[in-house]
């Protein structure tokens, strides 16, 4: 490794927010089991009640309604199932619709078997493409139960935002739920359930500054429920059952508080670097293709290609010389492939992209080296005919 | 509270282990994510493999066969299933037979229809019935598939040491599966997975000084392998998805390998103060139960009933007085009921039992003053025919 290290990767993971690291030591050196009924009991449950709160304020929902999980990938296999509960009623769902540029953990998770799950179509512009997801709903045999539809508020490898309200509007004309990964939308954006028209949210602590270990699965109301994923011991109202992490659940609120304060002009100050960024990285390669850039995007990442270097050498070769970047998403344990986004969005790209992703410690100066590294690694494609 | 709080309640969870606490923050402070190819991704991927090795040390096994989970709950639902994998066939499981003195998460968790469950006697003693397991045994129909059987090393609540091997043989001379939940043994006495002869082990992280949000399935091979609970990403081999909690991971390896150093030193004087607190008690109130006291147990565990004292009542008066114990398991959000544990012994006791629960850093001063409380409550319930 380089001496000088700038981590370019928010999207993977976010470095620990002070405020998260703080209230995860506390809650360490607090112990006890929210379970338990004495005062070392009491006092994890306080815990884990204020970071339940934080977590609801940071999405616009009710706290009752927030389930803490072990994380997103959970979450989302929880959610993802043909079994839920209207009250104490069963309520069938007959079909999953995913957008086929959904992170592993929603396209790969969940209960659902093969001939009962569906991709929806994305355009070029790495947004969801609505009309045919109207088609998918219109033939949708309800035969099995309701139509379920998965669209992330924002892709984790182009920071394209998707249209969700419509996809909510249309959804629910169908008489069909919603899940919406708001994973790496929560922080960067402004993140309301009812406006979005979500029956369900999925959250993630460690991108947003909070500890790995913790995610949420936040439903609109109280009454429509999917059937436990882990059960035994009721916890979570019996919705997710085992010792819950107080620790990663404190430093999840905390993170979750803070990425409220002052979430626009943190923002706009990512925004204006990332802008720079990319009008730097298309002077230096004016070949440079950065992915969704007409769309909306939240202010923090820049997906691109240059052709002629695989993804896979790019990210050793940013590596190499002191910057952590990200060959597509980091969740496929250390496999660089092809991104199935870029294909989804029409790219039949085999180089891969390379994502950089910026946070709100990121310097101005980071920028600068970033981009003669950029240079450098552009340069030497060009002349030597290989990509470092 | 009182000024002076005296935690005896490890069993719920363990106060954190100084060597745990000081890799969870090192991790917390490392930051990067596992499955990031860059230099950050790799040093967080080390500290997960340090740990994995650490915890297959902890129960003789093979670091390849460990499967990093949540905790044990999530653990138990994964491993309790009707469908596994030997290789790339399915292998299916016919029926779970569980005993009746499982936790909750093993009792209540898993994948398996009501119908296709039953539960395996317990003597008073506090020891599963090997006659009765026998008896199911024999009687299995293997129309649907094999025989998965769940026995619990020692009992949560009793402390009471179950006969696994004993168990592992009957289960595979019927060419069954044997599930063992060793959460409350690891650390409390040697455990060994091919000396039980065991299939899986569970284990947890928090009863054993490292911090909530790991546990761990520890197979024997790694040929034959549940199917997975959370799936979408590929990380654990495929086994379990989602970002691994690496500072929680860490803190767990920390812990397993300091619960190896001078297991028998340190419990051996933990057994002589657990003894002292008995003998004291006995003399106290001649009238007290501990139940399982005449069969083998682990060195930290009392579980004690005193007639016309409801565990509740009695609970909350040790409270009161600055004592953290424990009605039952903590594992049922705050609801304190009768013990399933007592019911399946065959005690018809209204009244549940209370545990005592010791740890390493318990001092005899701490037992001193125990007794004087237990004095003080057993005492008030004879003089004022209440329970405090």
């Amino acid at each position: 490794m380089a001496k000088t290290r700038i981590y370019l990767d928010w999207n993977a993971t976010a470095p620990l927010h002070p405020a998260a690291r703080a209230a995860v030591v506390d809650a360490l050196d607090l112990g006890g089991n929210p379970s338990s009924v004495h005062g070392e009991g009491r006092a994890a449950r306080m815990l884990v009640e204020k970071a339940r709160r934080q977590i609801a304020t940071l999405v616009g929902g009710t706290a009752a309604n927030v389930i803490l999980t072990s994380g997103a990938t959970e979450a989302a296999n929880m959610v993802l199932t043909p079994d839920f509960r209207m009250g104490k009623s069963p309520l069938n769902v007959g079909h999953l619709y995913v957008s086929a540029i959904e992170h592993p953990a929603v396209r790969e998770g969940g209960r659902f078997a093969a001939d009962r799950k569906s991709e929806i179509a994305v355009l070029s512009s790495g947004q969801v493409d609505l009309a045919a997801l109207k088609t998918q709903l219109v033939s949708h045999s309800s035969e099995l139960g309701l139509p379920l539809v998965a669209v992330m508020l924002v892709n984790n490898e182009t920071g394209v935002v998707q249209p969700v309200a419509e996809v909510a509007a249309l959804v629910h004309a169908h008489g069909g739920l919603l899940v919406v990964d708001a994973v790496q939308a929560v922080g960067r954006m402004p993140v309301d359930i009812a406006a979005l028209d979500a029956d369900f949210l999925i959250v993630s602590s460690h991108k947003i500054g909070g500890p790995k270990g913790a995610g949420a699965l936040v439903a609109r109301g109280e009454t429509l429920m999917p059937t436990p994923l882990i059960r035994g011991g009721g916890q979570e109202k019996g919705h997710r059952c085992g010792t819950e992490n107080v620790s990663a659940i404190a430093g999840f609120g905390a993170a979750a508080e803070a990425m409220l304060v002052e979430l626009e002009d943190r923002n706009s100050g990512i925004r204006a670097l990332r802008d720079e960024l990319e009008t730097r990285m298309r002077q230096a390669a004016p070949d440079v293709v950065i992915y969704g850039a007409d769309s909306p995007r939240v202010a923090n990442t820049t997906f691109f290609g240059l052709p002629d270097m695989k993804a896979e050498t790019g990210q050793i070769a940013f590596d190499l010389e002191g910057i952590a970047l990200s060959a597509g998403s980091a969740c496929s344990s250390g496999k660089v492939g092809k991104s199935h986004v870029l294909t989804a969005m029409g790219f039949d790209d085999k180089a891969g992209g390379l994502r950089i992703s910026l946070g709100p410690s990121t310097t101005p100066e980071e920028i600068d080296l970033a981009v003669s590294v950029f240079q450098r690694i552009a340069g030497r494609r060009r002349v030597g005919g290989q990509a470092a």
